[in-house]
């Protein structure tokens, strides 16, 4: 171990973070769970890049019988790629009927950005303050954490708004949020940069899943539309039925997004991704930027992706993600009956958590206690991770075959740690 | 056929290219060849992503086998990684000892941008006036036919100098290129941009492969670190052995550059790609940046890619990009010894071409020319392209398993065909 973590550092170099005070080493996958090298077991509720559970029998045997009979790029004719989009968007509302495939979320996110600025002419984008949207130099400016010196100075056309956050800032139809918007799109435009688009992942996942009821993006979306700007929907984690009662996440939230960008769970791990859009939009793009990715596309990544959409509808993985959502959101709830130290309970489906604080009153976070958490579930098997602002939130993002008899063991470990540990040091 | 372009052209946009007048529809590959859907086989001169040949059984097993046992990403510790970073960087001269993995070349080359930018506290970059270096929208600026309109105002850090042309332009030993890139870097200094990076294919592929005599590039590598800036070789087309001689072009080039991006060839068409870079640079970068990849590095894509390396030792590819070259070199001399409108006869290995002329004094460019002879080789079953400022020359690029009765076939083929076809319509 000692070994693997020096060589990692004189390989790859520092800075390479990975999970948990003392790292995990998995060897294997399989379905909901991992093996370390030493044997050991782990039930898998924090990765949703394996979305149809790790190893899927379908995808991987999906993957190679393309494999064994032509991987090539998409300036031959193929069936495979014509099919998959045919396919992916006819789970989308009209207009959004055509597709670009890449390799990652973060190129899907690039393209997005100019297809904007190809649409209005304008740069300003509009993402929250607390978000994630991949590592180009482009989008990485989306993210505020990221150091503004290196990036060529792109960090001037982002404004970044107030997550929203259900359990510290009231707003329960949107409207403040949408306020916000509209005060960073004038800001955009009194500096004479111009208002291109409004970001967002639909359940604002990284910005800790709030609570909110269904239609609650409308006022934000109908503001960017107003000012002449488009609606991007990063779904690259939030899509693929995940959040249960949906399909696409902006469904649940009573918007038709001008493009949607998708990534993680695409392939089940196989480096495929893309963005959906209206006909009109890709038009403009493809007229004024010549676009070609020499991976994406290709008949081996479409195999996965297909093979991946098959799996969903066959085992009804929407229906699980719904049912097992309101069960979490119960279990968790009796945890909050129990522990003070729970200040809310939060659900999106196959998305669940809880957020600790010190005092429900003051609701000062208890983000040392959160860290404590997540490693001590780490040494009794169970992976999870935390999230939001505060890192105080338990994420909670299994792959999506999770069931009931995981959740228990997820559910039944919590209490016990929870009741070994205190609240403070 | 119709029905297939159709559906393209309504399913992913139009401007999504195709090659060839009456584009080919591929639905097989083993090695060097190519079927179609009506069964017929092509002779595949121009792939240079199957690196070691359509649907390599070592690279497939090796994808399959790990897929079925685990994918993930690099958070969790893996031995994958590391010992592919071990073995890719032994492939390199000292000091270039350290790593990042991606999906796509375009997100490598746009790492290595920010890098210079992170190391020289500068933005402008130098490229040639002919060459591709990706997709993003950062990278896109470094080819100088994408429109600027769309891409974040970032032409502006742009300088594009002259590309060599050893068949029309005199500079036995790269001085003039190196002069070129001396004014670029003062209009850079004079603009207040400043200089972080000259970005270049040591074959410089793109732009016709010129013949240069081996050391070619230090001229211009010295002017570049002279002025402070980064030498970047952006190897995705000319890297993994290609150039017969050494098993990175740049070291034919007699440089040692501070980055090298590697793609195309690295999985054999999986999602793979990377850069190798000085420690220095590295934690730089990584201090500066918090880079993660969700894809990159994964042990699918690791395995995929150890599978490339040990398949381009086994079978001694490298010895035969070499051999090959030279016997292609000596074919196309044939050919330009029977036929005036070629005008310049050019290889570097396992890439190798002829130039065509309408006329050998004026040297005026037969690009109509070159365009229907690969439309007539494509109906004769020999897939192959064309390429350089005035898209005159052929572009021959086979997989590297290419052998002397594949070399024979293509060539019989080309002479038979040059033979049939008038210079001028």
């Amino acid at each position: 171990m000692t070994d693997l973590i020096a060589r990692r550092r004189q390989l790859l170099g520092p800075n390479v973070s990975t999970f948990y005070k003392d790292p995990v080493h998995i060897v294997k996958g399989e379905g909901v769970w991992l093996w370390d090298a030493g044997g050991n077991r782990y039930l898998d509720c924090y990765n949703n890049v394996p979305h149809v559970g790790h190893c899927n029998p379908r995808v991987v045997e999906a993957i190679c019988a393309q494999a064994r009979e032509l991987n090539t790029h998409t300036r031959y004719l193929h069936q495979g790629i014509l099919d998959y989009v045919e396919r992916l968007t006819a789970t989308f509302d009209e207009p959004l009927n055509t597709a670009i495939m890449t390799c990652t979320g973060s190129e899907a996110n690039d393209i997005a950005l100019r297809m904007a600025e190809a649409m209005t002419g304008k740069r300003g984008i509009v993402a929250t303050d607390a978000t994630y949207h991949g590592n180009t130099t482009l989008v990485s400016h989306l993210s505020k954490s990221n150091a503004p010196e290196v990036g060529y100075g792109l960090g001037g056309y982002m404004r970044h708004v107030e997550a929203p956050d259900s359990y510290r800032i009231e707003d329960p139809d949107g409207h403040r949020f949408a306020a916000k918007v509209q005060e960073a799109i004038e800001d955009l435009e009194a500096s004479g940069i111009g208002f291109a688009a409004l970001i967002v992942c639909p359940l604002f996942l990284n910005e800790g899943f709030p609570s909110q009821k269904d239609g609650w993006l409308q006022p934000a979306a109908d503001v960017a539309r107003r000012a002449g700007g488009l609606l991007i929907c990063d779904e690259v984690q939030s899509g693929f039925a995940r959040c249960g009662s949906h399909f696409w996440a902006h469904q649940k939230q009573g918007v038709v997004p001008d493009i949607v960008c998708m990534g993680k769970p695409m392939g089940n791990g196989h480096p495929v991704a893309g963005l959906v859009t209206k006909a009109d939009i890709m038009e403009r793009f493809r007229s004024s930027f010549r676009y070609f990715n020499t991976f994406g596309g290709n008949p081996v990544s479409c195999a996965a992706a297909m093979a991946v959409l098959e799996e969903i509808e066959d085992k009804d993985l929407q229906a699980n993600a719904l049912k097992m959502g309101r069960l979490a959101h119960e279990r968790l709830s009796d945890l909050a009956a129990k522990y003070d130290v729970i200040g809310d309970v939060r659900q999106s489906g196959m998305v669940f958590g809880a957020e600790y604080v010190l005092d429900r009153d003051t609701k000062e976070p208890a983000s040392d206690y959160a860290d404590r958490i997540i490693n001590a579930m780490r040494h009794r098997g169970i992976i999870l991770s935390k999230l939001g602002r505060h890192k105080n939130t338990l994420k909670i993002r299994p792959p999506m075959p999770f069931g009931e008899e995981h959740l228990d063991l997820l559910m039944d470990t919590l209490d016990a740690v929870m009741a070994e540990t205190p609240v403070r040091l």
